[in-house]
């Protein structure tokens, strides 16, 4: 793939304005309020979260994302007006009216998600100036305040973007993302937005987001919680003028694909390695399955368990701990046959023990990013998953987060 | 249901000898080795671990409980003989070998059982050692002991038994557990052993032993992960000289149940009370499911939830990541009919949030234990799961286990 990197933003294509003001939602008195801003319009996908418990702003864009476009996204974070009921719907609706007043937009059009604490109201005399507020400071250089305004616990910002040539035209794609708690596939507190100049039909755009979240952010955990409120966005204006995507099967459509994927992964990679408490972070590789979904089975059950990311806290080369949760996957295995090595130091093989170095493992153990290499000799399927360590810090974050 | 209740042990019931004995696989020095022992023939049940990969004694008492009898259970603390491969198969056999030649007793009928680290093979000639020394002495008296040399992580031992009436005899049942780390519903890393005097056939003693396991062992969790070794076993020697029950459906059958259901709900009690690093426990009803096992399954993704659990270590009302666990459960809900209460404090009705006293809840959530009932609103059945909290030492206990 023939790209060139940029440290961008989510204004880094053509034709996207943004910026993040602070309304006080966040006590701490941080930028909490968010909005993208397309100045054309543009095509719209999105994944949502897989609770059954959604928060209003969930069940409200995705009502809206039906129709394939969309032009703006305003985002709060430090209330997730969830499980708030009529109400809560309410102030969704009226926070996307705000947006469509200021910018003369139909409601329609305006996509609105929420991340923060769960089962408070949202404080709509703050919303309405903080959207009034944003609204009139929209510009390209806003992308970097407004991933600001997006985090909660996260230590620092995620941005994300690329550019790829389709029929001779550069397009460029930039991202942003929050995470650090609850996360776990299926969009476990963890907002996504992702816009794109590249000129592509609504259906491809569907079909690429949802390929390139499913080996992106559905490959990553941090605590095993999925969460009420999350959502990957992708909006698509069209203003690099390349002919229009119609297919991923055709060549522009591969690299697009290719490209829109790498952007989710370099996000979602950047969300683990500001897991909440983490110390470590862990790429574990299940490898020789039958199939993606058997070897991402496995190596979540792996990734989730607490056993094994306290053993990774503790520098400790304790692989039975990695056996034990590979069997309790939903895959039917061959216990006997699996290898288990920390980077490429074999420390178990055909499901039992051999000797190695302790000493060599530690040294491992002790790096800043460890891997993990799980061998089922099955299949001819791999796939990789990004996890955090449990740490003390993951307690004390968590112990009193309302406060 | 007429009993008497005894703070006696393993040995309560006539007929049972036991002992503990330290022979050198904990690296303290403390008891590490029991024995069971019945001076006539027993009838015996067993439940398993349901994880894929299982531990040598897993699978060699599986295969011999299948005759539905015994006499000897040998337990070693310490060592999990687990992922060993066929060396460890083979010293599971040579183990019980050893206790059947020192007790002349044939080889089919001693069950072995193991907990401890994965991964290592057991060092046979400190087993050897301590069979030989277990086997010399057991007694009525040695019951306790074998209650402390099961144990690994846990801080106090897991004692308990009761007396009822069945055609006028007596009958008694004692039993003894470990747990601490590793506890999940389906056997995590936990041991239970029940003996009785009571005289039942194989099928009805089987088919108890599961129906008590399912209100019991596999209603607690600790830390969600279910371990490669566990295993609860009973044996009934009929010593009490009852009318042996041959059906539950009977009115001693029905005693009998309940008086083992109570066994094992007492003995999974207090593995949570010992969870590693718990400061509370925590009483989670989920009530008006269409099922039991609907419920469960509920009150099990909350009581799992890792979010939840710290923030009961922190004594944080927030009922939102009850709801979001509860949004995570494989049942299909009407989250806008749930409601959430702390001991008899609402927190939370109809799916969203009401007004309540945060002193009240902090006072509520400050005790040792905490109950937190949730409403579905869809049926009539309910379940009562056991959970602890997670705390800073659940992370400092597992991080370096092995050393």
């Amino acid at each position: 793939m023939k790209t060139t990197q940029h440290s961008g933003s989510i204004t880094f294509a053509k034709g996207f304005l943004a910026t993040g003001v602070a309304c006080g939602i966040k006590k701490n008195g941080k930028s909490d309020l968010a909005v993208i801003y397309s100045e054309s319009p543009a095509t719209a996908a999105a994944v949502f979260t897989v609770n059954q418990v959604k928060a209003a702003p969930v069940l409200l864009s995705a009502k809206r994302i039906a129709q394939g476009s969309a032009r703006v996204v305003v985002v709060n974070a430090g209330n997730a007006n969830s499980c708030t009921g009529k109400r809560g719907m309410d102030d969704a609706v009226k926070t996307a009216a705000l947006v469509g007043h200021h910018l003369g937009l139909p409601e329609k059009d305006i996509l609105v998600a929420s991340t923060g604490v769960i089962g408070q109201y949202l404080p709509m005399d703050k919303i309405q100036a903080g959207v009034e507020q944003a609204c009139r400071h929209l510009t390209v250089e806003g992308g970097e305040e407004a991933s600001r305004a997006i985090l909660t616990t996260d230590t620092f910002t995620k941005e994300y973007s690329i550019t790829i040539q389709l029929g001779g035209k550069p397009v460029r794609l930039g991202g942003m993302a929050k995470g650090s708690g609850m996360i776990h596939p299926n969009m476990a507190t963890l907002l996504g937005f992702i816009t794109t100049d590249a000129a592509i039909a609504k259906e491809p755009l569907k079909q690429a987001l949802a390929n390139a979240v499913d080996k992106s952010f559905h490959c990553i955990t941090v605590d095993g919680d999925t969460s009420t409120n999350d959502m990957v966005l992708a909006l698509a204006n069209g203003r690099a003028g390349n002919k229009a995507v119609t297919s991923l099967a055709s060549a522009d459509g591969a690299k697009f694909q290719e490209a829109l994927t790498k952007v989710c992964q370099e996000l979602a990679r950047r969300v683990v390695l500001d897991g909440e408490g983490a110390t470590k972070f862990i790429q574990l590789t299940v490898k020789n399955a039958p199939s993606f979904e058997t070897a991402r089975a496995c190596a979540m059950s792996i990734a989730k368990s607490s056993l094994f990311k306290t053993a990774m806290f503790g520098m400790d080369a304790n692989w039975g701990r990695i056996l034990c949760a590979l069997g309790n996957a939903p895959v039917e295995l061959q216990p006997g046959k699996v290898d288990v090595a920390f980077g490429n130091l074999v420390v178990a093989k055909g499901g039992a023990a051999v000797n190695f170095s302790e000493a060599k493992a530690l040294g491992l153990l002790k790096r800043k990013e460890v891997e993990v290499t799980v061998d089922l000799h099955l299949g001819k399927h791999e796939a990789v998953v990004f996890t955090s360590d449990l740490s003390y810090d993951y307690v004390k974050i968590n112990a009193s987060y309302r406060s």
